[in-house]
């Protein structure tokens, strides 16, 4: 399934995307007060009414796509995990860490796969970094590796944009990672069945039409089944937590190209769809 | 007011306490669900009601008191923000931050003010950090310092837990600071209107009966004002959001003492109250 959020008509729902319509999942998630966490909280329960509910559906067109997740209660982000990248990093002074190396983006920097990029009047150093995520679908403690994948409710596209001079102005990432708008997901979150490997998927991003960053998803240093562990070695992951898993090389710094007013970025993941957004000056 | 979380007979409220009783808010905030997140939303129209009403209440002995904010949105503290204890850390190999340094803790650590600290079998060097902390209580972005103190709801106690072996594994702290049960706050919320100067309150930490760390709140490098202006550059700020303001000098790594099962630290702020844990072995 593809579970979706969107607008139509001023109205905020939950739906599934079939083809190039959206089927208006409303009826069917009732308790869940149009929250995406609460119902992966209750998938199992309600997927049964999800599968087969047909109607009402609305063209794609004729709605608005929002985050698909847009209350987690985490929203987790690993660094330099791909190794071409985490060498271009280590060119601009920055250390390869020796194990996987977490940041947060606030969960308030959300936004939705064709929404706009706000550019802060604070950054001059604002980049993309395209990347594959995925949302929790069980809540779990001391997962194995091995049995990691059962605790993924579905994959999605992801751009975590950075405002560079804020990430190098601190050791922890946290506030460079986290203006406002500069956490786009979507289109939506396809589920894990649909997907055989997701460590056998391309990743690309495209800026105005140019692509600029490239890769399989099998070339992560520390793949999503090892992030997992590691990561429930530590605490609690919750049904609708976001985790993305790092970019490829290729980085707008590594050429000194940073967005400006009417840039456009598409990110693209084999089988998950595209987000694009546009860079906009904040006024 | 002292705003406050508490279970009784099994059922998790909201509440006031009003000497050494509380009251039961349940009533008065239906539209809430039991969520303070909720209640701090839409605190101005529910104020005079709040304040207003007297009965039912129980003596505190009767109910256990939960950490007041359960969900969040955001768990954000600075690093190093009492020089004496910038100095200590400078001196374990920590370099000083040239500006605030922000983190997160993961708002799955939550804990409550008289619950258990889980020391996990992963880590050997866990420690205490006594904090003052301050709880968001209006939207907002691009607050500036001289009107940040309206955005503010209350005041509470936090003891900002690490595990020291995780947090200098990666510069991010991330994972250190995040290990379940490692955020214990409370021991309820003390509106603003009720303290005077939140940078002039005396703040305590005892380990099994003995005075660890003492400092006032105007030793603070970056005031409370300060931090939320900063913040408030990068991301909105929304109702319940927690923010800790950092720790003085002495955490235990300064004299190489971590914590072990059986150990008692209690955390104190005049005129917000104390919180107290018990350390337990991971099982």
């Amino acid at each position: 399934m593809k579970l979706a959020r969107f607008t139509i008509d001023g109205s905020t729902r939950l739906g599934k995307v079939e083809g190039d319509r959206i089927v208006d999942l409303t009826d069917e998630t009732k308790d869940c007060g149009g929250s995406m966490r609460l119902l992966l909280e209750n998938y199992e329960t309600l997927r049964p009414a999800l599968e087969q509910v047909q109607a009402p559906s609305f063209p794609l067109a004729d709605i608005r796509l929002e985050a698909p997740v847009a209350d987690p209660r985490k929203f987790l982000a690993i660094g330099m995990n791909y190794k071409a990248h985490a060498e271009e990093a280590a060119a601009a002074g920055i250390k390869i860490p020796d194990s996987q190396l977490w940041f947060n983006k606030q969960v308030s920097c959300i936004n939705g796969p064709y929404s706009d990029i706000v550019l802060p009047q604070a950054s001059t150093m604002v980049d993309y970094e395209a990347e594959l995520g995925f949302v929790i679908g069980k809540r779990c403690r001391h997962v194995k590796s091995e049995e990691a994948r059962t605790v993924i409710a579905g994959y999605l596209v992801a751009n975590d944009v950075t405002a560079r001079d804020w990430q190098f102005r601190s050791p922890t990432y946290t506030l460079g990672k986290s203006f406002d708008t500069h956490g786009p997901i979507g289109p939506w979150i396809t589920t894990d069945d649909e997907i055989s490997d997701p460590h056998d998927l391309t990743l690309t991003l495209s800026l105005n039409g140019q692509e600029r960053q490239r890769t399989s998803t099998g070339d992560m240093i520390y793949d999503i089944y090892d992030q997992i562990a590691y990561l429930s070695t530590v605490m609690t992951l919750e049904p609708g937590d976001i985790i993305i898993t790092g970019t490829p090389a290729n980085v707008g710094i590594a050429t000194k190209t940073f967005m400006k007013p009417g840039d456009v970025v598409r990110v693209e993941v084999e089988a998950l769809g595209a987000i694009e957004n546009i860079f906009i000056a904040e006024v």
